[in-house]
């Protein structure tokens, strides 16, 4: 950059990163950002923006002349914020809350400054280790036995979502299988899940070339509490391979997205392993409670998986994107994901001392990822982490107890994590259809209101209700304000009747 | 978090996003930041630390209780600084750089601060539309046809990166030609590449299931400067059908790694149109450049492709990770990976007013990603951002300049961007075996005294040194220094014979 020319107006002026101007705007950002945090609770939670709002607001193409900061943050405030559903909100109570904190905000801003790209060792040594060394301490912080661990006879690597986690051991899997059957036999091998296993996983195997047909979703019911049940399992996977198929990848859940059922891992296991099943356990959401000693059972068996993956950006306050995730066999992963092109080699690629992320993921390029999650362990220690997942338990309880309490509505799943399902059903007996909208007119009385926003599942046929605490600025008193509110709007809607 | 329990010694205090402390630390963090950048130069720009560094200074699991961040950005300083490659260094001059500005830092701020997670449009309005627009406003900047741009009939998305930019459209275009011919014959597709497209490309293509053997690197020669011969890529293609094969995708490049060749999209497009193939165009580099007039020849042919890619955190100050994806017939890329799942739906999920951006990727979630674009392109301006690209090539002719002027080196390939391809080459007509260990050997002396970081290719069988200029904060200062350094190893080297 910025050569002095004669010939030019700009080039002489244009230094993209003066560091005292970068000093000067990064304050200036900072302010505005504390602010925001400071008066998030003022905003609708939900937009009532309709689509194609922010078009109509916003010039057809890029100014040719730069604009000033102050101008910029001024359309932040008048264009972008009214658009947004703020996750952050202390009243945000819908899908998964994305947790967050300073610490993360920090290391995110640090990962952002050195803009290395760690797609081999030497190409950023710092960066690459680091990653190993956080994903042991994780890993050690779950209780995960060595063969997950650097210091043992695995490791970790920290994807961007669920979803790559997904695809790359998927592909891992995938191509140990066909090495032995031959790659014309792709469309016999058959993947596994329940049908409350995230969507996402069947987008996975579908990139990854599993034909449609072949992938299960076994119902799960409401006597197993929504989880998977191994007897079904057996029956499935042994048709299977009466069939002619090959059984090749099993997705099991620890806090499913619709209800946090929790697939029994040890005898899911017993299937898998007799059958030769790569097993990868996603646990995005329930994965992090389990750093606490009395949620920690939710995760034996484990020593008897492939994979596991757990979202830090769900529950342990790390920002997105970050999905951790571990795997027993890495030579796998590098041999079904490895490059080695000449313009990427250094004197130590593909040698034994050290690790080459780029081969255990599904890009090449990418960022110094370990140091929010290094800044969030540091900074909090672990006593406080535990008490940010219990505290957010206990707010989950407190609801319950609120919902129990009053007679008109009704808990539709067993409330293990920080997700309370519910609905209204004030008339016992009535057709489920007369529910059904019922639930559907109070979801949308709430979040009109902008006060509070919450989200719906359909579990075996039923609709409910999902409250989700766990927003990091949650204190007792918004989840006591939501109740307040959701008594609010059945009372409304039931009067109207 | 945080409300209040008798019972427990932490979770009264334990506040993890306090807008006051985190104003506190956020402006300590910039200031470390600003230092650094201030101080940059000063760093050795490859690191000289041996594999296995940082473990042994770290300790073997996280804290219990918390640090304070002082602690933390001492062992920053102490630990991870003297073990980065410094990316942003003005003397790195290997790889491509990956390029930046306080705009761009700004904006990814920003993007942290809302922690929106906008799969699908109600989910963040605001990060939806702002991302449709800013993609129609760079593809205006490109004049690339109506075609790819939201205000016509197709329409851009952000991803991470490249490698997800053609798995993404391989998939659709894979899914496309299966619906037709069935998905039993998945191992008839066959898809197409140079010898110098991206390793990227095959490893996308194997993620997607296209069998190995049909994945085509058709070699391309010093006589088409590098590029992919539309003539043989006919004949090769010509063979396939022959043969009872599909040809399915073409990644043609505008700006290859190892050279910066540019293939030449006209003329394969008429092979590739003629036959039904995907034509995807991966312009993470080269691309920036078509925003200036006297480039934009290189996307010549494009309103013939059916997608491109191009990363701004390459050359347009951006940051990492931001590749930018265009295609004609979004339709398909939503068909081959859009799922509903009844917890993430929405009154409008799946209606034709909106776009639901989760359809366009691999993964579920996302974060607020157009934000950075957005501010460098108002920040900056059409103009600046012409003059960044311009006074980049400056330098690179200038360097070309350098060793065109030393009879000791010669030039290697055409030099069209700001890469330049050269190498030692003292006796003419010595062996190319001694002539490659002589720049190995230079290579890794110049490498070795940390002032510069430079990094080679291998084309044709002969081996070269690449030197590209574009770090952001790179003047022609730093060029003439390098070229000194460079000029001074050769003398060593030469002498020690």
């Amino acid at each position: 950059m910025g050569s002095l020319d004669p010939n030019s107006d700009h080039s002489s002026q244009f230094k993209p990163l003066d560091p005292e101007e970068f000093r000067k705007q990064g304050h200036q950002m900072v302010d505005f950002i504390a602010d925001y945090y400071q008066k998030i609770e003022k905003y609708p939670v939900l937009t009532q923006v309709e689509p194609g709002y922010l078009r109509t607001r916003l010039p057809e193409s890029a100014p040719y002349g730069p604009e000033p900061i102050e101008t910029i943050l001024k359309d932040i405030e008048n264009d972008i914020v009214p658009g947004m559903t703020h996750w952050l909100s202390p009243n945000f109570f819908a899908f998964f809350p994305a947790t967050v904190s300073t610490a993360a905000f920090l290391g995110e801003m640090l990962c952002t400054c050195f803009n290395s790209v760690g797609f081999n060792w030497l190409a950023s040594p710092a960066a690459t280790e680091l990653e190993m060394v956080v994903m042991d301490w994780l890993a050690n912080l779950l209780k995960l036995p060595k063969t997950f661990m650097f210091s043992g006879s695995g490791g970790g690597v920290i994807q961007n979502t669920t979803s790559e986690s997904l695809l790359v051991t998927l592909i891992a899997a995938r191509d140990h299988v066909l090495d032995r059957i031959g790659t014309d036999n792709m469309c016999k091998l058959v993947v596994y899940g329940s049908d409350q296993t995230h969507s996402t996983f069947t987008k996975a195997c579908k990139i990854a070339g599993i034909c449609p047909p072949n992938i299960r979703s076994i119902p799960a019911t409401i006597d197993t509490g929504f989880s998977l049940s191994p007897a079904l399992l057996r029956k499935v996977v042994g048709a299977d391979v009466a069939a002619g198929l090959v059984p090749l990848y099993l997705c099991a859940t620890v806090g499913t997205t619709s209800t946090t059922a929790v697939d029994p891992l040890t005898a899911l296991a017993d299937v898998a392993n007799e059958y030769g099943i790569w097993v990868h356990v996603d646990a995005a959401y329930g994965g992090s409670a389990c750093i606490c000693p009395e949620f920690r059972h939710y995760l034996n068996g484990i020593e008897r998986v492939n994979s596991l993956s757990l979202s830090p950006h769900k529950w342990l306050l790390s920002y997105l994107d970050c999905s951790c995730l571990w795997v027993k066999n890495p030579s796998r992963l590098v041999k079904a994901l490895g490059t080695n092109p000449e313009y990427l080699r250094s004197k130590l690629s593909g040698s034994d001392s050290v690790v080459d992320y780029k081969d255990w993921q599904v890009g090449t390029g990418r960022r110094f990822k370990s140091l929010r999650l290094w800044l969030v362990l540091r900074s909090y220690g672990v006593t406080n982490l535990q008490s940010h997942i219990r505290s957010d338990v206990r707010m989950a309880k407190m609801f319950e107890g609120l919902v129990k309490s009053d007679p008109r509505f009704e808990i539709m799943a067993p409330s293990r994590f920080a997700l309370v399902c519910f609905r209204l059903n004030p008339y016992l007996g009535s057709g489920s259809c007369y529910t059904e909208t019922l639930n559907r007119k109070l979801l949308e009385w709430i979040n009109s209101t902008g006060r509070v926003y919450m989200t719906h599942t359909v579990v075996c046929g039923v609709y409910m209700l999902r409250f989700a605490v766990g927003a990091t600025l949650t204190e007792e008193r918004h989840v006591f304000a939501a109740w307040k509110l959701i008594q609010a709007g059945a009372d409304a809607l039931l009067n109207d009747i």
